[in-house]
């Protein structure tokens, strides 16, 4: 379960580490696209913009389907949300840390935290 | 400008895409560590650890000082921001679509929407 979740994590920042599949994710973020759209901004060829939405679809950012002769992308919020928290997640470890540390300081020398009320 | 952060936000999400530079993010939100320290959990030289350590501090998610013989690595929580408020940008952009898209549809409907007050 852990080593899934590691592999889910590395292939989503992977995903998130290449300016093309950004702007294509920025891009999806405010509504569906077709690959064509997602193309529209990038200086690349069709193909190529292709590749970059298999490697977002492979990471589970993004997911899309044919109908008829038109590919709709759309983004998966939840894959996002798992990327964001692993982040906010490690921040909030080392706010907690340095939370601790001010009290440690504050009982040390007497004096109240900055910022903690009288 | 741009371009800066772009290239910032490549190095972050590329540093954070392998599961052992990971494990030593997250050993780093608990506190300081020395080389040796970020190494224990990890299966692997302390040369290819020192690489490792080499792309977190490219990418500034952490950045270490040598004092005598030991070099203490800290994390660089501003980074860890600036890639986190990527994605939550990009997620919130998303979530004001759907709610827009939930006005609309209440309108049409003439129905309030779901969780919405009467």
């Amino acid at each position: 379960m852990l080593n899934q979740q590691s592999a889910a994590l590395n292939r989503m920042f992977q995903a998130l580490a290449d300016p093309s599949r950004r702007v294509m994710v920025e891009r999806l973020a405010r509504g569906p696209a077709s690959v064509s759209e997602l193309a529209r901004p990038l200086a690349m060829s069709l193909p190529a913009v292709v590749q970059h939405l298999q490697v977002l679809e492979a990471s589970g950012l993004v997911r899309s389907e044919k109908s008829g002769r038109v590919r709709t992308c759309r983004i998966e919020p939840a894959a996002l949300k798992a990327a964001e928290r692993w982040i906010a997640e490690r921040r909030s470890t080392w706010e907690r840390r340095l939370d601790r540390l001010g009290d440690y300081l504050a009982a040390e020398t007497g004096r109240p935290r900055r910022g903690s009320k009288p």
